[in-house]
């Protein structure tokens, strides 16, 4: 489908493509840029990538589509790197957590003729790194594109059709949007179990040992995400810090009224709350994107 | 191991309880009480009990073992309501997620004679009712005991060698000790995922059809833990006031420090904070409390 996909990063999202790119033969060839040395040896050692390069600029070119799956911090840094390099006709995408300070970053350095057209997979685990990719981490996840105003509906299209053979459903979204649906999906999750990691952390009366031993009554469903890529992560709340900030500030509201209801004892007000976020989880598991396995389907 | 073993209450729990000691032999018979005529119908239909009785006096008559698996609030109605048919030497236990006020008021209905060594099974799916019930639900996760003061030893160890043969390990701490403990490890994580989720729910520009398509994102790991039995957590918010109190206090001081260190664009103390949880994460994984597989083994 295209002759050449250049995969810039190959972190957890940039192996996955690799793997299902080949596994749906996507591309004629496929090239790759990782910033450390062992990255891309790993990269080759693994067969990730056809070809792996220590500079960007050399691996998109000649590419007809290029994956920028870098850090959001780091993006415009890389887009100004292979800017000279893009051919006539290319398309540009992403996979980051944040859409707005993307398009503002990346923009400026694409030459006419080239296609940005941002994109986020919604699909991840805590693991990171090289290794970390398998072909089946796009399925029956949801990709959201978000195309520009002035933006080519084939070209749209075409990437569309790249998303849906790695498995995905795709949707689209303006890209303010996006920030926001992002903020209360992903983004504040994820502050908040990395915040109730760090309570727990800092309990004095109240083991580290305690607390690992006993993260099976409810604590260690927040722990897989605050395991997560530090460096991802730092950047996803520099670059969504408004639409981060509104949700958090309505968290702590809504927080205060439900602690405000344990400390008089409003046992009715309790009740009803968690009566009624029983529906939202049932839509979730309806919707194919929980399995309703007891514990997850966790082996002990 | 017993001649008796009494079920008050065939929940989730109660119902794991059947199959695990019917699986490893350890009642000569199994006596059941439930408040609902239906949950009594399904446990007789399903096979949990050998007698199900309407009356939880009639349940324990002869009971060498009497296990009260109703919510936490409900559990000095029940007490007292057993007190009269109680066998001399019988031991009582329960398996309540708050231990202070739990002891409270199962104590002061036993007659002399009859040992009370309170209990908490750390396992548990969002699941409830009868039919939710499986005999490896205590399989490597931990069972808290909480004797008295003026407990008996032989009595405090005759109960941690049943919980062994239901797969648990088992650990013993003082009654206001596991209050904090769990506060930290399960009450709050769950007050914490019940507030999410309705702060997702209330939003004017997000619709729930978007929030539940893009839980995969992080929102979805909150909302397992939030669909779980109302009733049962409205009591034990009601029942571990202090120590939730104290918990919460500190998870929003931690979050607003965390809220600052996004709108002043503090990198540095983002990054610091995500690297070091990861290390949490790491524990839980080696002490075998959660998996490590991608996605927990979730099927699309």
């Amino acid at each position: 489908m295209f002759d050449k996909i250049a995969l810039i990063g190959l972190g957890l999202i940039g192996s996955s493509l690799c793997h299902v790119i080949r596994r749906e033969g996507r591309a004629g060839k496929i090239t790759g840029h990782a910033r450390s040395a062992e990255t891309r040896a790993t990269a080759l050692k693994i067969g990730l990538v056809d070809e792996i390069f220590e500079d960007a600029a050399a691996a998109v070119d000649g590419a007809d589509l290029v994956i920028l799956c870098v850090p959001v911090g780091a993006i415009g840094t890389v887009a100004e790197a292979i800017s000279g390099n893009l051919k006539a006709g290319a398309i540009v995408t992403d996979v980051g957590s944040v859409k707005e300070t993307v398009v503002r970053d990346i923009s400026p350095h694409l030459p006419d003729g080239v296609h940005l057209v941002p994109g986020h997979p919604i699909a991840g685990t805590e693991h990171s790194g090289p290794e970390s990719g398998f072909s089946e981490l796009f399925e029956n996840r949801w990709c959201i594109l978000t195309p520009l105003p002035d933006g080519d509906e084939a070209t749209t299209q075409k990437l569309e059709a790249f998303w849906i053979a790695c498995g995905s459903n795709v949707e689209r979204m303006e890209v303010a949007h996006h920030d926001l649906v992002l903020a209360i999906t992903s983004h504040v999750p994820h502050l908040i179990a990395y915040n109730i990691v760090m309570t727990a952390k800092h309990l004095e009366d109240v083991t580290d040992s305690e607390v690992i031993k006993f993260s099976a009554a409810g604590f260690r469903d927040f722990t897989r995400i605050a395991a997560s890529d530090p460096t991802m992560w730092r950047d996803v709340f520099l670059n969504n810090k408004h639409a981060v900030l509104e949700i958090l500030g309505r968290f702590s509201e809504d927080l205060a009224a439900l602690q405000r209801a344990v400390r008089w004892g409003d046992g009715d007000m309790l009740f009803d709350l968690f009566a009624r976020s029983r529906a939202v989880r049932r839509g979730i598991v309806e919707a194919g994107q929980d399995t309703d396995a007891p514990d997850f389907g966790r082996r002990s």
